[in-house]
């Protein structure tokens, strides 16, 4: 069997419906597994859920490989992303681990097995890809949204310091308590407090919650318009399609050809 | 009378309005009676009630009964999801029950009869469909929701079953924090609590809330970008049967007959 | 001078822009006095007050006047509701009232004058119209939401009554606990409460939040479609006017009509 | 070197891509100093700060005068909001301040020179500019639930100012304690309290939430039809250009010219 064989034959397996669904229940099952540990287990199912986590390891490695030796660009491989990924979460799993810090290295790279789910199923895949594409869109207005936070947090840090310094002590402090206010988590015992020493903050609050309210309103509105008009779009484009559609223009033309047959009929 | 007869009789019964209203404010009053019951009551009203209720019993079952005779296909009575319910919470209501344990059981029996107002008014028929319809559609979004919240609930617990087990103790008991930490409620005294020992878990907080938010807008805007969708495929199909409208391809197609037409002059 | 006379100087005078700007300024003073009462005032000022308030209402009755003799059909005059309201408002305020338990209602109805203001600026007055006409199109989804309140209501009361009488004694205070679980206000504090006799009660809240928010979200889109699609039929309507437009179908019977020509040319 | 010279030199400069990233990092480092300032810093650091502020006015000095040397109609220059914000924002930094009290003014300068950023990069004053100019179309829907509120606020503190006047004490503490109902934050705590004076004052906060909320989805509502109009209008006019299109009309009146021609044949 020479390598183009065992290319062609990779290619087969990763393509099949099987072999794809068993590699999503072996997901799913080391997901369960994930969730199993973090209730107290007896020893000996303990040394079992080991050796199969191991398994699973190898499995996913088996996968990896597969994938790899069924692509025909081996360099293209490792231009996708999600490839990237799978190969970096199987191969720090395979690495044995004895130090107690780098066990929790470990077990995070094992829960992140779970977002291989992601990886595998291609309309999770352009879900989260749609996702992260929304985001650059958003730039601006997270960044207005930053400097009207950092300015509040700013002018907070300067009058309340002394107030409460747990929730206003530096810059940092106050944007986590601003970020509070704005999801209402107890926002009022936040601004009661300060009211006792500046009894105008109420202010501080109400202008903040309008500003921060109404530019994430337009972010959402920005989000809305633009996921529309690219629906519009495609709409547009399928609707001329369908239709074969003969334009206006082409009508007028045929209309003046129609003239010009006339005209030249008359001159006869 | 034959049996002919009697599904006639029962077709008209099932069509009449005043039969209708007469079921729905049974309905409403088997309701009412549910409402009653949580108060404290006196004794002898307690007795009235008891044949009250089994008085709305029988008559559910009346009305059940001309809907299966009514129906001339018998098999396709059971083929509707709201027969069978229908059936099912009559049936069960009937059942005489001694044992305590099961008095339950029946009360939320007559509990779920006020959902017959669903299956008897067409309009929250339509409406309720349309809730379920709208689900599949959702189930991509809601999958990655779902890997999100895992993969969250598996740090969590991770990092966090130590400094409070109560909020963080087991996979389950953790998924409900998350869940409560989406909703904002006192998510931050949630968050002040780790950060004692972990000062940098604020990220993970903050990182949860964003994802989870993000992809909550997500939905919402896929929701609305059907609906709208289908609104306008209405839309235009209402509008192109009203016009009896000629498209642009017969439009084109008549002129080139003209022009057929006037070449044929011209070569006379 | 007649009475023709006297209604058309009413006419006048109510089409007046200055005399509309000072009735507004009156309300706002009448706003300004209801802020001011609810502070502690000396009994010097409490009598100027007393007075500036006898001196409102007077207006009042004599603008109200103004716009009866102003209105050529005295019997339309009252088939306007926010005229009937107004009336009522100022008539209501004329009667003398020392009972203190009147003195109340006496209080309430000088609050209620602020509404005369979106019954004199037209702007307000077709807002708060189209918020009512909105009312309708959600009485189906408001009567589905109110049955889900009413069976999770039940069933609350069923299982949590001995649990908290509180918050879950009878059908009532059950209604009212389940909005303070949607409106996500302590609701963790209901469910951990509930969750330390029946630990699966968390099924019960999670299953109604999703419903409630479905169902709301459900809403907020019916509108949102109504709206739009309003929207656009305007545009439509408004495009066709402008355009002058000629339909598809009238060109096609332009060009019927020279085929038909061209057809008896050669027919000669 | 003359005048002239001066203002194109300027006018370069002000134009020059690497100046204006100096500007936003000079900003940013004004930003940053900001943050670090609300940290307790050792003595020698902080006479490094203070000539480091002052560079930064300096340089915000050089860059206004740039930019106002550059301007050819230097009227015109203090016509522009930004550029009135900055020079007062630069002026004043350079105020020297000893008073202590002052010295809070002058922090606040410091702090608002951030918003330089908003007026330096034209995509956020866009930003901004849409913001406000979408402010005057809610200014009807605002007037109404400021009516909303303050006739509720009214009402609140004629019944609740006895049995707790901390919340309800005057109109202007009753509005608060109204915004924070409408946030949902412990709400229920206000509405417990006063239920147990007044029973059935769960119905003022049950009408007040639905009439708040539902005026607030009426202007987001709102928001979002005005955009999507604007939008359609931009997409309708970005069509008929790019199509050169013909209309209707123009079609009709071609084809009668082509019925006239064949007229004039048969009549000859």
């Amino acid at each position: 069997m020479n390598i183009d064989q065992i290319q062609s034959a990779s290619l087969r397996l990763r393509n099949n419906k099987i072999f794809e669904l068993f590699v999503v229940s072996i997901i799913i099952l080391s997901a369960v597994l994930i969730g199993a540990k973090t209730y107290p287990i007896p020893a000996p199912f303990m040394t079992a859920l080991t050796w199969l986590d191991f398994a699973i390891t190898l499995i996913f490695l088996f996968e990896i490989s597969i994938r790899f030796i069924a692509e025909e660009n081996k360099k293209r491989f490792f231009h996708n992303g999600w490839n990237v990924f799978d190969t970096l979460i199987v191969v720090i799993s395979l690495v044995p681990i004895q130090d107690s810090e780098l066990a929790l290295i470990g077990r995070l790279i094992r829960i992140f097995r779970v977002l291989r789910m992601v990886s595998i199923i291609p309309e999770l895949r352009m879900l989260l890809n749609s996702l992260l594409r929304a985001m650059p869109q958003l730039g601006y207005v997270l960044l207005l949204m930053f400097i009207i936070f950092y300015i509040y947090a700013a002018v907070g840090t300067t009058f309340f310091a002394n107030v409460n310094p747990v929730l206003w002590g530096d810059i940092a402090i106050s944007l986590l308590t601003l970020f509070r206010v704005m999801t209402f988590e107890d926002w009022t015992d936040v601004m009661y407090e300060t009211m006792e020493v500046y009894p105008l903050s109420w202010i501080f609050y109400l202008t903040f919650i309008f500003l921060t309210a109404f530019a994430f309103l337009n972010m959402v509105i920005g989000i809305v318009v633009n996921v529309l008009e690219d629906e519009h779009a495609k709409e547009r484009a399928a609707q001329d399609e369908a239709d074969g559609k003969i334009s206006m223009d082409e009508l007028a033309k045929e209309i003046r050809e129609l003239k010009t047959m006339i005209e030249q009929q008359r001159q006869k």
